[in-house]
């Protein structure tokens, strides 16, 4: 029992404990590239391939696919959400929110795809997913706020009509492959649309 | 070969060329809403049910479930786009802009179910579809332009980006299912977006 878990990674004594957590995250990971690309070889099969683990080491974690597609999503909403956290602080409020507004839209495509899979494999999303969900939207909420209160973005508008066009936007990026230039252009009308009087 | 064909249209004696018009409008209005509506009752017999006609008639005219919808879809896009022409010679071009984008996203839900048990009935929209999406696009872009030269929207957005714009916010309404408050604030921001630098 002198051993350190999790210390010696190659050794192959590792307790299972330490082991198993690797698996689960190694293969969160892969398959949150995998189905983030979508297409047709977005598979479980694929994700244990690549993930170098038997799929009944996947199964063993995610019991079905629509629970490995949830984990996905909910890994990436508390991602997003953490990034929304740490600008919550930043000296300059007008930017942290117009930034991660524009971060969330380019990284939406992997999101929808992850999605779609999830309604493709019979899921619902869950609560799992929704909690992670709403997080991530008080965050934004909290970044708005203090956008507002720098004055950087006008306060006669609420979360629901702002979430609303940053979903809106999101969607439109990822589905219908905008071009990036198009996309920079449509968010300039968006982010000039929320600043205060000019 | 006295009758006036298309004229008495309750005596059962039409020639079959103007009955088989009247059925194809008939089946074709029926599947607009039938199928703009969405859900599990929506189906090719109870488009036949409400039309009045046996399924058989609607598969003469229509082969195909995804025939069919395509039809409502080329349908839809006509409409709207001779709506915008109808629009293209207002006084004011501001409002004739700005109503019509309002009228789109308000449409919007319709169009995109259509849409969707379109993609589900394994049809791509096909030909015909994209050539009346095309039309309707090229119309709100003489809308646009009419409003540019007006100085009602500002002259350094174009086309492809306000397009998005309308296509973000339109799917987002039908797909969020958003409160026509909400909508309506958010497409306030989009509107004070594209306005001249107030």
């Amino acid at each position: 029992m002198s051993s350190t878990p999790g210390k010696r990674e190659t050794d192959g004594r590792r307790p299972l404990r330490v082991d198993a957590r690797t698996n689960r995250e190694r293969i969160l990971t892969v398959a949150e590239e995998v189905f983030g690309k979508g297409g047709q070889s977005a598979s479980t099969e694929e994700v244990a391939r690549l993930a170098g683990v038997g799929i009944a080491t996947v199964f063993r974690h995610f019991p079905t696919k629509a629970a490995l597609l949830e984990a996905v999503l909910v890994q990436r909403f508390d991602r997003l959400r953490d990034q929304a956290e740490a600008r919550a602080h930043a000296t300059d409020p007008g930017p942290a929110f117009f930034d991660f507004f524009r971060h969330l839209v380019a990284d939406a495509a992997g999101k929808i795809a992850i999605g779609e899979a999830l309604i493709d494999a019979g899921g619902d999303g869950g609560d799992e997913a929704a909690r992670a969900s709403d997080g991530l939207r008080r965050a934004v909420g909290a970044l708005l706020q203090r956008a507002q209160r720098a004055g950087a973005v006008r306060d006669d508008v609420e979360l629901p009509e702002v979430y609303a066009l940053l979903v809106a936007t999101s969607q439109a990026s990822a589905r219908a492959h905008l071009q990036e230039e198009v996309r920079a252009r449509m968010l300039t009308i968006v982010f000039d649309g929320l600043a205060p009087d000019r």
